[in-house]
């Protein structure tokens, strides 16, 4: 039984963000309350207009308020390079990561016919347009390392080569720093078979 | 650099949930937009309610929309019956747990001079007038077996003992299904030293 009907809808309503069950929800239902209510009112605020207002750029499918998110409106990115990756988690990543100063295009999925995602719920006609238009010299195919993202890098390898434009795929192979008495199999063949000459 | 100032906000601002810090609030606010829209407006209107509206009950000092709370308010609950806890994490533990089907009284705290906190943050003239309205009969003493919430479960006996009222605490020792080789020094001794006769 709970004291109050609105603090269980609270506590349930918690449960819709990833890794929440009902333990951490109450955990954090009661923190809000007894520690950080004005936090909390902003949290909700930004909440509701985040949930109505973002969509997605027109031009690299990202999220974004704007029809053109902040990368695609920049003028300081350069236009030649467009990164394609799978969602905005990866986008993130390279940009915290790496000195990328180039484009970006977000499939927001992957090539999986069994799940209804094609070319076309990929976004895949915007990106040929792009492609076409001369602009872009070098497509790089930051899809994940799994048979699907595979699968859509080579289909997007060729589209690229039909538009003129020339494909490349991040490297893969030991991770820095891994021990390879650790790393797993199918990456050791595939760093094994993909061994670079050394001058 | 983030694609949406409004996205960076809701990342920034979900890191007000405990335990989330900057990943796991980038994933949720991803997971939201992606794939949770309505239930994630939904949240953001909950919690914008709660955070406004919830106070605390009169009688129990626990979380409340209402004067009263629905546990208070319930005519089912024993009233001879008193179960005192730190916080509303408390009782719904107990609530959970246990069949107790008596009252409770929140202190939310405990009593902590160093922090500022003393009977009177404690609400304790509230409890000590319950004391001594006389339907009271036995006060369960559920503080957490600390320092500071043995001192408190100290006061609030004597407070019992003032008004009339039996006060009984916990029973604190080796929790079942451990093992006596990995319960640690001091609940063991506790437990040894207050081991009980078999008949």
């Amino acid at each position: 039984m709970n004291s109050s009907p609105l603090l269980a809808e609270l506590i349930e309503a918690l449960r819709c963000l990833p890794g929440v069950g009902g333990k951490s929800a109450q955990r954090m239902a009661f923190h809000l309350l007894e520690r950080e209510r004005e936090r909390g009112s902003r949290l909700a605020r930004v909440m509701a207009e985040a949930m109505e207002k973002i969509g997605h750029c027109e031009r690299c499918r990202n999220f974004s308020e704007q029809p053109l998110c902040t990368l695609c409106a920049s003028s300081s990115r350069d236009r030649q390079v467009l990164c394609v990756v799978e969602s905005p988690t990866e986008l993130a990543a390279i940009e915290q990561a790496t000195g990328y100063r180039g484009q970006y295009f977000v499939l927001m999925g992957r090539l999986s016919p069994l799940d209804g995602l094609g070319p076309e719920e990929l976004g895949l006609a915007k990106l040929t347009q792009r492609l076409g238009e001369g602009e872009i010299e070098e497509l790089i195919i930051a899809t994940n390392p799994t048979v699907e993202g595979d699968a859509t890098a080579h289909y997007l390898a060729q589209l690229a080569r039909a538009g003129g434009v020339r494909p490349t795929r991040l490297a893969y192979g030991v991770p820095l720093g891994g021990e390879l008495e650790y790393v797993d199999r199918s990456t050791l063949a595939h760093a094994f078979g993909g061994r670079q000459i050394l001058d």
